[in-house]
Parts: C-alpha cells; sequence; structure tokens
C-alpha cells in the first residue's frame, strides 16, 4: 500500500475555487436552447424571469461566458462543507485485489447527504439577492429538498417543498430534517394546485412522480407573488454551480500528480456527473487531454441508453418549458427502485450534447447488482453509500477488476455524491433478499416516446 | 468575522496521534479499582480475560503507564475518517450576536456517526489480534452498535449486538446499518439466554435497557469459545482510545494559537467527555494550565448531579464487576428521553474521580432546551446534531449568550460527538411540539440508590 498519496486529500479552504466553470463556454456545439412550448421559440430571459430568479435565469441562459465569480456569501458557506476530499479507496483496492488505483470524490460530508447543497446554497442565495420572500420546488428521494431548506435557513427565506406522495410517506425522516429547517413539505399530487387537484381526479390513489411535483412547484411559484421555482438537476445553472465538485477534484489530483484515466458517475438528471466531469471534459473540448468519462444510470430508468435525443417537456403536467435532451418521454415512469435522484424521465442537456458528441459513454445497472457493490463498499471503505452513488461504485468496482484481469494500473475517479441514512429500508430489502430488478421493455419506452411534443 | 481562523481547522493525517494518552498516569487520586462483586477485592487481569479481550484488559487495569502506541492497523483505519476537523462556528457565533469565539471538535464524519468508531476498531483490532472469533456487546441508541459492526467488518471477525428492545422496534434502520456491516442483532431481553429469560420473566413485556443489554452480551460472551465481551464507553479502556478526539483538538488548537477557556462535553458513560478533555485535563493534573471545564447530563439522568459516588455494577443483572462510580442505582431506568447514549445510570470512574477532585464541573440540562439548540445549530452550522451531542450545545450557547452580556471574547470548545440522522423521530416531537421533559424526584432517586451494594 503505496502511503505517498494519503487517503484523503483535502485541499486548503482558499483553495475552494472562486469561480464555477460553465462548460458550455468550450462546447462547439452547444446545448440546444430551451423551447417555448407555445411558439417552439427560444426561451429569452423575460420569459423566464416570472418562473427562475433573474441571476440564475441569466446563467441558464449563458453558454458563452466560461466563468462566473462565486458571490463571497456562497464562498462562506461552502467553507463549512468544503473542500470535500478526494479520497484514495486503499482498503476497496486492497479488497478487490486490483492494481488500479480507485479514487472517489466524496460530496456526501454535509446533512443533506449529497453534491445538492453546492447548488442549493446559490439557488437561495440569489433568491436573497432579489428580494424574494421564498422559492417552491420539488423533491423526489429528499435529498434536494434537504438541501434546499438548509439553504433557505441560512439566509433566512422561506422554502415551499413538494415532495413526491410515495417518498413523503415513506421517508418520513428526510421530511422531519426539511421541517426542522423551517420548510413546509407538502405530499405532491396534493389538493393545493390545480396541476395537483387534476392529476389527483385523472389517478384516483397516484403517488405521485417527480415530474408531477415539478408541475406543482412550479405553478406555486408563478401565482405567490415573491416566489420563484429552483430546481437541483438537469438545468444548466445547476450544473454550472456543481462544476465546483469537478474543479475541487481535479486540483487535488492535480496536487498528487494524478491522472485519472478513467472518470465515473451516476446519471439522473446529470448534476453531480455535469459538475464531476466538467473540468476534465473542459480539457477534451479544448483538445488538451483524453479522459474515459462513464455515465451510469439505472437499468430501470435508461435515459442515456434507451432514450431518444428530442425535445421534451421537463415534467409530467407540461407546464415547463421544452428541453432537447435523452429523455424516455415525460410520461415516462420508472419502476418503484431504490435509487429516487435517478428516477428522471431526461438527463441535462449539456450531458445528452456531450454524450451524442461521443464525449461521454453510458452504461445501465441493475439495482441488485448496485446494492451489492454498495455493501462491499461500506465494508471496506467504511461510508454507507446512498443508493444512487452506488451505481458509479459498481462502475468503478468493474472497472477496477477488469484492471486486475489486465494487470493494468489505471486510475479510476468516481463521484461518491452521497450517504444512505436516509435509504435502509432499500437496503433492509436488499439485506433480507427480497430487491428485485425492474427493466422496462422496447414497447414500453417506445409508448412513452410516441408522446413527446413534435417541434 | 475574522478570517485568520479557518472554518475548519484540519490536521494532516500524519499528525494523526500516533499514541493513545492514559490521563489516570497523571492522576494523583487514581480512580478506584474495579472489584469483583464476590470477594470484594480489586480485580486481577486472569479474572478479567473471560470477559475481555487480554490487552484490553491490560489497558483495563493500567494507571501508571502514559501513553499507548496505536498499532499501525488501528492508525490506517483511522485514516478512512480521521483527523476529525475542529470548526470554528463563525455563523452560530453571528446568530448568537457573541464576542465569544466558539469551536467544535466534530466526530460525526462518519457512517457510525459518532466518536464510537475510535474505541470500537481499537478493540476488534485486540480481538482480532488474540484470534478470537468475535465479540459481543450491547446498544441503546444504536451508535456504538454500529461502530462495532463497521469495525469488525473491517477486521472480519464476528460480532452480535443485544439491542435494548424498545430501540430495537423504534430504529430499524439503525439496525439495518449494523445488518449490512454483517453483524446479528438480537432485540434484547430476548429469549437467548438465561438472565435475558429471567428478566422477562419478571418484568413481562419490558422494552429492556442497557443494564439490561449488557448482561446479555457478557453471559454471551462468557459461555461461547473464542468471543469476548466489548464495551463503547465508561470503561477506562474506552477513554484511552478516546483520547485521539483531545489530543487533536488540541493539536488543532495550537496550530492556530487558540487556548480554549472552556471544554464542554455531553456526559452519558463519559466516553466523549473523557476522551476530549484527556490532554487538557492532563495539564491541569501537571498543575501546567487552567481550564474550567463542564459536563453536561440529561436532567432525566443526573448522575453527576444526583447521583452519588459508590461502587455500583455496570448493569441491570449485576454479572459486571462493581465500579465506583457516580451512580443512579444500577436498577435506574431513565424516562423514555431522546439520548440514547446518555440513558446510562453510572459515569465512568475516571470522570467521576476528576469531578469529585473538582477539575470538572457538572451540569444538567432539559431535553426541550436541548432540541431548541439544536435547531439554532442546525440552521446556523448546518450539521443536524445528535440529541446527545445538542446537551453540549445547549450550554455552550448559554455560555457564549453569558459572554454576550458581559462583552468577554472567551474560547468557547465543545465535543460534537455525533449527527441526528437516525434520531428524527426525536426531532419530530419537538417540531410538533410534543417533546416533554422528564425530571425525576429525588424519592426516586433515593430509592434506586438505596439497592446499591455494600462495599
Amino acid at each position: 500500500m503505496s502511503q505517498e498519496i494519503p487517503y484523503k486529500i483535502y485541499l486548503n479552504e482558499n483553495e475552494i475555487p472562486s469561480k464555477w466553470y460553465n462548460v458550455r463556454a468550450d462546447m462547439k456545439n452547444k446545448p440546444a436552447p430551451l423551447l417555448n412550448p407555445g411558439t417552439l421559440q427560444p426561451l429569452k430571459l423575460e420569459e423566464l424571469e416570472p418562473i427562475f430568479c433573474t441571476e440564475l435565469a441569466k446563467q441558464e441562459l449563458d453558454d458563452q461566458t466560461p466563468y462566473f465569480d462565486i458571490p463571497s456569501e456562497i464562498l462562506s458557506f461552502y467553507k463549512m462543507y468544503r473542500p470535500s476530499p478526494v479520497v484514495r479507496a486503499y482498503c476497496l483496492e486492497k479488497a478487490l485485489g486490483t492494481p488500479a488505483h480507485i479514487y472517489y470524490k466524496f460530496e456526501g460530508n454535509n446533512t443533506s447527504g449529497s453534491h445538492k447543497l453546492n447548488s442549493a446554497i446559490a439557488q437561495a442565495y440569489y433568491a436573497k439577492q432579489q428580494g424574494l420572500k421564498g422559492v417552491t420546488t420539488e423533491t423526489g428521494a429528499g435529498q434536494w429538498g434537504t438541501a434546499l431548506s438548509m439553504a433557505c435557513a441560512y439566509f433566512g427565506i422561506d422554502c415551499k417543498v413538494y415532495m413526491v406522495k410515495v417518498s413523503y410517506e415513506q421517508k418520513p425522516f428526510r421530511r422531519e430534517v426539511m421541517r426542522t429547517y423551517g420548510a413546509s413539505v407538502t405530499p405532491s399530487p396534493s389538493m393545493d394546485t390545480n396541476i395537483g387537484r387534476k392529476i389527483n381526479e385523472e389517478f384516483p390513489g397516484t403517488t405521485g412522480s417527480l415530474g408531477c411535483a415539478i408541475s406543482e412547484a412550479v405553478e406555486v411559484a408563478v401565482s405567490n407573488p415573491g416566489y420563484r421555482y429552483v430546481l437541483g438537476s438537469v438545468l444548466s445553472q445547476v450544473l454550472l454551480h456543481q462544476s465546483v465538485i469537478g474543479l475541487e477534484a481535479k486540483a487535488a489530483l492535480d496536487k498528487v500528480g494524478v491522472k485519472p484515466d478513467l472518470i465515473i458517475g451516476c446519471a439522473g438528471g446529470g448534476s453531480n456527473l455535469g459538475g464531476l466531469i466538467a473540468p476534465f471534459v473542459g480539457q477534451m473540448l479544448r483538445g488538451e487531454e483524453q479522459y474515459r468519462i462513464i455515465a451510469v444510470e439505472p437499468a430501470s430508468c435508461p435515459s442515456l441508453t434507451r432514450g431518444k435525443y428530442v425535445y421534451d417537456f421537463c415534467d409530467t403536467g407540461k407546464v415547463t418549458p421544452l428541453a432537447k435532451m435523452y429523455t424516455l418521454g415525460s410520461g415516462y415512469i420508472p419502476a418503484p427502485n431504490h435509487a429516487g435522484g435517478l428516477r428522471y424521465h431526461g438527463m441535462s442537456s449539456i450531458i445528452s450534447q456531450l454524450y451524442d458528441d461521443g464525449y461521454i459513454e453510458a452504461t445501465s445497472v441493475k439495482q441488485t447488482d448496485v446494492f451489492n457493490a454498495a455493501t462491499t463498499f461500506a465494508r471496506t471503505e467504511g461510508i454507507l453509500p446512498a443508493p444512487e452513488s452506488s451505481h458509479a461504485i459498481r462502475v468503478a468496482i468493474d472497472e477496477a477488476l477488469k484492471c486486475k484481469e489486465t494487470g493494468e494500473e489505471k486510475n479510476i475517479l468516481f463521484g461518491l455524491t452521497g450517504t444512505g441514512y436516509f435509504d435502509l429500508v432499500a437496503y433492509q430489502k436488499y439485506n433480507d433478499g427480497l430487491m428485485e430488478d425492474y427493466i422496462p421493455t422496447d414497447k414500453e419506452i417506445e409508448e412513452s416516446l410516441s408522446k413527446c411534443p413534435k417541434t
């Protein structure tokens, strides 16, 4: 076991990035613009402003500016839980008997339990700056809602969370964390909104979906003065904020002279993956360096590997703009797998374009294989990983085992986005041998895709 | 806001202490020895060996050796989650408007969610070294059981946990974490042991207690070849291992030139407090320095503030040796408050002696006040604290508010022992305004104390 590289490569506080990196600036093929679903024309700032905070809307539309200064108030908050470590997984390597060197960027050491806080604090800050009363959002597994609650508590603004009903009921503890931070949490679909009432009428007894909760949160934002809607993934502004993950990871690896051969991230809406790979893919886009990048998605919700690259709604209720993305169709309801953060029908426009251009590979994995990897990781590295993050662990382990066969000393970097402390129902199912896998049929996907809007 | 001192004062990996500090070596009045309950004579090594791992029994009895080398295998494990940061609570200070400087040593950034891992890995290591098959233990809130499960998984030995029945039922997620790490978890009192069957007969429907789970775990250890019993608190060996907390805290504060005026820790069995204060109280014992040290206990289980300093059993079933300690009587059943880790009838012999000699003050706090402080802390510092740790937060905030009145710029250090991710039932009660306080009457305590053994 080489002791040259420490277990945890920490940066100093003054090495936290002072700017976010906007990968779109280096993309020759820009992500396709958001469209107004009525006119099918690219959305203008003034059309986004009723929904998003103005500064965030500007960030959303800006595909030219390579760097955005991180405001000092956000940097102060970052210092409470950042820089996050890059960890050399010595114990996992030893257990696998692999010559590969495995590194992971650990974003779970904060109460939200995930990387979501990086963007939540930015979005809450801009809302506060704009003099807003509060923000609305949706949450599935609850990580984003928790992160936003923490951020809003810090800046003293209101936070209304629409939580997918099945999660609201199955994850009362997540709900309580949000309440402890002063947020109001409403199960979705609710009877408070037009879209919620409509969905409840159409599908009595429905346990909700992320797409449906988004519709409700947007409706509440646009119909309440002083409120805006914020989103934890998919949007380009979110990937911008999350670039702090990759910038720190690269700085830490540079410090110890390590170049990753392989960069692996789980991909739901794409916020973690987009953030982790940002500076690396920037080098690729500028022709400076080559990396192999793998997006890992659940076999039950395979937007990149089995979806289509078309314009689609971001929500079920079809109230959002249209985004061009790899999608399974906005009506796609994934099987109730245990990686709530990866159960989204579409994929970030940035990730979609990079994938389409061949900068990123994608693969999908079954959840029983994912929990097998999660258990191995927990027992060797000591951290109980989130099911979402464990998708990346699965592929990292598989790649390390390939290195064992070939004898290659590859450097593998993966994103450990969060912890699984609120996912013990899933672990219990796995421990009891009751976890099942679900893979949609081609017909199911085709049917869902057939309902995408014609543009 | 002074930026000279960073938010998080991290040590480097090579600054993790390489030795544990044994405060007993510097104590003029040594903690009273453990007694054989039959003969009332001090226990010898050979009497402890059937219960404890031999090396640990030696550590237990050694009140002379000031430093013990930390074996390299344990140091490797420590590197996965240590050094833990000392955090300057800038945001809390700002919210309180206090001139005091508040620091906390954060031990919660590992999957066990607490400082317990520091001793668990040591105890599992010595069991492995001795060639044992496994260890048995009890757990209340589940932090110790989780820590031990992680440690045993790392060294590949068996781990049998007896979990207080009420916690087993109310905290299924804690149980699942332990199972994920490969431990067997049995609700206590069980029907597997003589003492368990006896308690179940005497008190049908009992939901158990820590003292009772200890009795069961000890019985299983002594009646199964290749097994020993391990304990997460109270014992002097545990305080020895936990000295890593204080050694790191002192090294970090020394690095930035800060001397704490006040050191605050929650106190159940005393492991966290004893670890945190070890090097500081060592200086006091050697006459080198003065600090004010405050032990904080729950009003519902006030062993230091309302107990008696006498010999008592460490468990309910009266199978353990006798320890001289501040105790409420081994039959004392604390009200079902929400700080499971502080619901122990006695207190570490070391802490008891230091308290009796005036090196430590003690105070007790009500749990509603504790959760009020926990919520303030969560909203400002971003970390959802464990109810146990929040006892220390309560007193740290109170002391900081006193500084606000007097204008004193005191340096306050407290131990943030863990996170509250598995305590959301308690937070929910508090959020809903349903939490109650319970303070035992003098008569209740007297009655319980009257049953202490005569020595």
